[in-house]
């Protein structure tokens, strides 16, 4: 039965929670095919998570295998294919714990780095899985920095082959997934040498397993690179290696080859190498960052909708903990987050989907921009995002903090978002770069892509808010966000020249600005998804409920950052201190008036309680049972230390030797 | 053999790292014992850590008891008591994996709540560990109001007993360390009812295993709640009792007792039961707030200083990444923060002895101050710690995330100092509540406590800061920060006013505020903490290089706080956006003047290798060698899988079943 405290705020929407749901989703019909792939995998007991908090590393990576094993046999007994429209829900309904993502990873790099033989060759075997891919790039001291990369391959022109090697212990492959344990092949990044003469970093397709009996290559040295904060069912490992025979066919040469006689030749755009980063941090942003985010708030707000403590008002019964206006504070503005990210993500995929038709007209004009954006934005969110679940795990206590929650999984899995893919600041200083080089043009007249137009209508002047209710007007915040953007671009980007007309040298002065050009990138980005949030809210087409409660969910989402971020709007006084006691007055009034929809709100993500996995979040709300009856299957419950019999006991009964 | 890039480090300090180290520990002495100390623990197998991030619950549980048990004997070989010199450097030197830790939160509570007579029973025994005590207060439904728990302890004149009763799952006992497994005995917080009328919370003891075989006592269910976040050593318990008869003399009876015939009779002044609350608090802020703040930045620190990554300069070798501004900006403020907080321990700690000192000649008056600054600053502290930490985690990229780094211990355990003894948004409400009550006297011309005084002293003005080298002032800036506190302060102090004349009832207003009381409780810490930090410098007998570094971390601590919250200095124009930007150049340009002595300023924490227990962060910088040798101990590559035959072997030869 669900508990009454949480009924209760269902029966209060101010809209209909499954219309919500549809709009989501994109429709009804695709909620329909998302439910079916949720129920046919959560029913399935070989997928079960039912005891994942309690696993060891070494169970967890067992789980994960297993389930990836069962999975191809789902699909084919389902009928879901990689191209159908059931393959998107898939990874949600198992909530990733699963072994094999690399395989996706090696064949997408054989498709678009290797030539139409290796193609042939490859992508059937890895589609059967007759072999099991991995992507060595990675090395245990380089990561984003890929010239940098220290391993080896040396073509010899007698046997025609390229010889592999590690030349020093942080020249080692670390981190790769599914490497440690599971792979017999992976694409190793390496610096290519003919004659002497390196030509920098190549692709090439090294077994680094038997495919009979799984022992490893000849001189190979691979294994688990040990614990992580998560991440426990994935075997990510390291390689080492000592003079390892590849043929030269096992080079990936779709722009490039080096022929018997070791002549290199290369040919082709190599931009569109982009391409697929690109791709893979905006499916990050989704998969990884978003759907976390949103099961932290589900799981925050059920909760806080049940627990009671402390008396509101003098007499009467314990309070909610959601009706504290602190509480509130915490948790409604991740929601309205979780909602705004969504709405960047499909103007990300629009965005993506736009540039991919250029790119197919042999127009490689967007990628600057797509690869701005994705960076910027995988960056911005997850750092949001982040932050986000980690203030919805403190805002449930000390029952947050257990494993049960499911909320200390949720933040060391987000965390690592901040990290893979490029790391965050790298990232927003490459957007930073395309902004500030955006800006000059702009400023001298010159044309720039339409996402960044704005940044040649530099205005000093006002904010035009009179009163608290102006700051509810989509215009007037997001003028302010879009001029505090401006603003911290350009005067960076005075800082930049003022520094190397003073004899600076360029990259002093970079590296002497990036602190604030860190700051200017998310600014812009942190524009760009208020304004999406409120052109989406004024396009959409549903009922006046749903669109009501968007409103408010756009406008805290905005009025929360300039609270929080008050420093930059305050700065030249575009927003005055009268205003910005106005702007905080909606904010906090907002609070209020999203509180009796919050129960809705969550639930409107639809997430299953198999999918949240938590004791907290469950739809019925009945957190204390739920508590009490998964703590009783812990390990810990399961046998009686040997820690009483050798050290208690004699403790206890005075026998220890010489106490 | 020392990494070059950290040998050289350490050449161009610019003052005497033993010095600072000496100084830091209050005397050379001091030093002298505290390696001892550490050096003897660290030195004895029993006390190991080197497998610990590779083990489950249950063998750090185990570990855990062998080492408590084992300290026994070591105390007693060394000649070390509770009351020596060296006590305090024990915990430090076991980095906190030690079990029984209750014990003393046991004893503690039976001695300041106890009768003469339970005192004289139960502390010989537990000091002797004939009894193992726990301390049961937090339910499952009841975390910090107290008032709130549900347990029962209904007095029956018939048999002279109390009986316990767990009315409701919620009423379960819930977090208590040490209950799970260990403990024999416990405190148990119940509400007392004496023929039908209920009498408040009173503390009970209660046995809860046998003494005899460790079986639990008649009516009792208990067990460990399961996985943390951390903290996987403890064995943080659950208690259920129905119908547990508990003699009259177990109810602790200093202040009042209840007669054979029911009689109900009340001594003594209540107030003093604030204080063990307050000297816990006043010891987790050092111990489990600043200690692995410490840690983490002499980790992430000495790895900047080895880890190079891309190029700054053209044709140069790749850079440090501890010489890229973005990078100082993560870790130095983190730095100034540490030292910052170190001094407010001293500052705390002073005000606590003094508290102490009238509370012996009978003298309750300071006890409001010292619990509204006790709770302001756990809770400024341990949040500004925690996000601390993470930056360091953060900083050091992936493999920070290793749980090898020694970074995501450090920082699932730090963050629990978040929750327990009291949550961090209650604790400062309470602050706030202190505070805007002084300052109401303040305004009426009323005495308030000295530490408080500022706040009658409300000026308008505007910061006289004409140029950049003006924000290295501590007179200006710390101005800046208590007119930012007084403004935060009195504005919410008015509004509150102002609601309740418009006619909303008083606990309406109070919540309606409690947003931007926060804010004005920390404001007032952190207004502390500058200003504490800058009187210690001031203050500072030590040689001429030490006191200019020093400075220069206070000016970095003041100047980061104000760069960060930009928007509350700008607010009501005190500070005006010109001289933000030279407050901000000023913050900055620290950055690269602190740069050559970060290594030294974190050697000068002189924490142990074994205490660190991070890959990343030995003396010597053998980051990568170090990373390679751990990773291989993990359980992950003792042993084949069994995934290999039961889903990879099938799976790679093509032979599973239906596939």
């Amino acid at each position: 039965s669900v508990n009454p405290d949480l009924a209760s705020e269902r029966q209060t929407a101010s809209f209909n929670v499954e219309e919500l749901t549809a709009w989501l989703d994109g429709g009804a019909e695709h909620t329909r095919i998302r439910r079916a792939v949720v129920e046919a995998i959560q029913s399935d007991p070989v997928f079960s998570r039912e005891n994942q908090y309690f696993q060891s590393q070494n169970e967890r990576y067992e789980a994960a295998v297993r389930k990836a094993v069962h999975l191809q046999k789902k699909m084919r007994e389902m009928g879901w294919t990689e191209n159908g429209p059931e393959f998107k829900y898939i990874y949600r309904a198992l909530s990733g714990d699963v072994a094999f993502l690399l395989q996706r990873v090696f064949m997408r790099s054989i498709l678009v780095l290797g030539s139409d033989k290796q193609i042939a060759r490859w992508i059937p075997l890895a589609s059967q899985y007759r072999v099991i891919g991995s992507y060595a790039q990675t090395e245990l001291g380089h990561g984003t920095y890929l010239q940098g990369l220290e391993t080896t391959a040396v073509f010899d022109t007698t046997t025609q082959e390229f010889i592999l090697n590690t030349p020093t212990v942080s020249a080692m492959k670390w981190w790769p997934g599914d490497m440690g344990r599971s792979a017999t092949h992976t694409v190793v990044f390496a610096q290519l040498f003919i004659h002497g003469k390196c030509y920098g970093v190549h692709p090439f397709i090294v077994q680094i397993r038997s495919l009979q009996d799984h022992s490893l290559c000849p001189g190979i040295t691979a294994g688990d690179i040990g614990p992580k904060m998560n991440f426990e069912h994935s075997d990510n490992g390291y390689l080492m290696l000592q003079k390892v025979h590849v043929p030269r066919e096992n080079m990936l040469s779709k722009f490039c080859e080096v022929q018997p006689d070791g002549t290199y030749v290369r040919w082709g755009s190599q931009k569109i190498n982009y391409f697929p980063m690109t791709t893979v941090r905006i499916s990050i942003i989704s998969d990884e960052v978003i759907m976390p985010l949103m099961k932290a708030c589900t799981i925050a707000i059920r909760y806080s909708a049940v627990r009671r403590q402390s008396k509101l008002k003098p007499g009467e019964q314990e309070a909610k903990i959601l009706d504290y206006q602190t509480q509130q504070e915490k948790l409604l503005p991740q929601l309205a987050a979780a909602y705004a990210f969504h709405f960047i993500n499909n103007y990300l995929q629009e965005l993506l989907d736009r540039g991919y038709g250029e790119i197919e007209r042999k127009n490689f004009d967007t990628l600057p921009e797509l690869h701005a954006f994705s960076s910027g934005f995988k960056a911005m969110v997850s750092q949001y995002c982040t932050s986000a679940v980690e203030i919805c795990l403190r805002a449930c206590g000390g029952h947050g903090y257990s494993l049960l929650s499911g909320l200390p999984s949720l933040y060391t899995r987000i965390l690592a978002s901040c990290i893979y893919e490029g790391e965050n600041t790298i990232l927003l200083l490459q957007t930073a770069r395309f902004l500030i080089k955006c800006f000059m043009a702009a400023s001298a007249g010159q044309p720039v892509p339409p996402s960044v137009t704005y940044l040649a209508a530099v205005k000093p002047g006002k904010c035009p808010a009179k009163n608290k209710l102006d700051f509810l007007s989509p215009a007037i915040y997001t003028e302010a966000y879009q001029h505090t953007a401006v603003r911290l671009i350009s005067s960076t980007a005075a800082k930049l020249q003022d520094l190397i007309q003073s004899g600076v040298k360029k990259y002093d002065a970079w590296n002497q600005c990036t602190v604030q050009l860190v700051q200017a990138a998310k600014a812009h980005c942190h524009y760009i998804a208020v304004k999406n949030f409120a052109e989406t809210v004024e396009k959409l087409e549903a009922t006046a409920g749903i669109q009501k409660i968007m409103k408010h969910l756009c406008d805290l989402f905005a009025l929360h950052g300039i609270f929080s971020n008050a420093g930059v709007f305050l700065h030249d006084g575009y927003i005055s201190g009268t205003q910005m006691d106005m702007a905080t007055g909606s904010y906090l009034d907002l609070l209020a008036v999203i509180r009796p929809d919050a129960v809705p709100l969550v639930d409107a993500f639809d997430f299953t309680d198999k999918s949240l996995n938590s004791a907290l979040g469950s739809y019925d709300g009945q957190v204390y049972q739920r508590l009490y009856e998964w703590a009783q299957k812990s390990p810990t419950n399961k046998q009686i230390s040997p820690a009483y019999e050798k050290y208690l006991k004699p403790l206890l009964h005075n026998t220890l030797s010489k106490l």
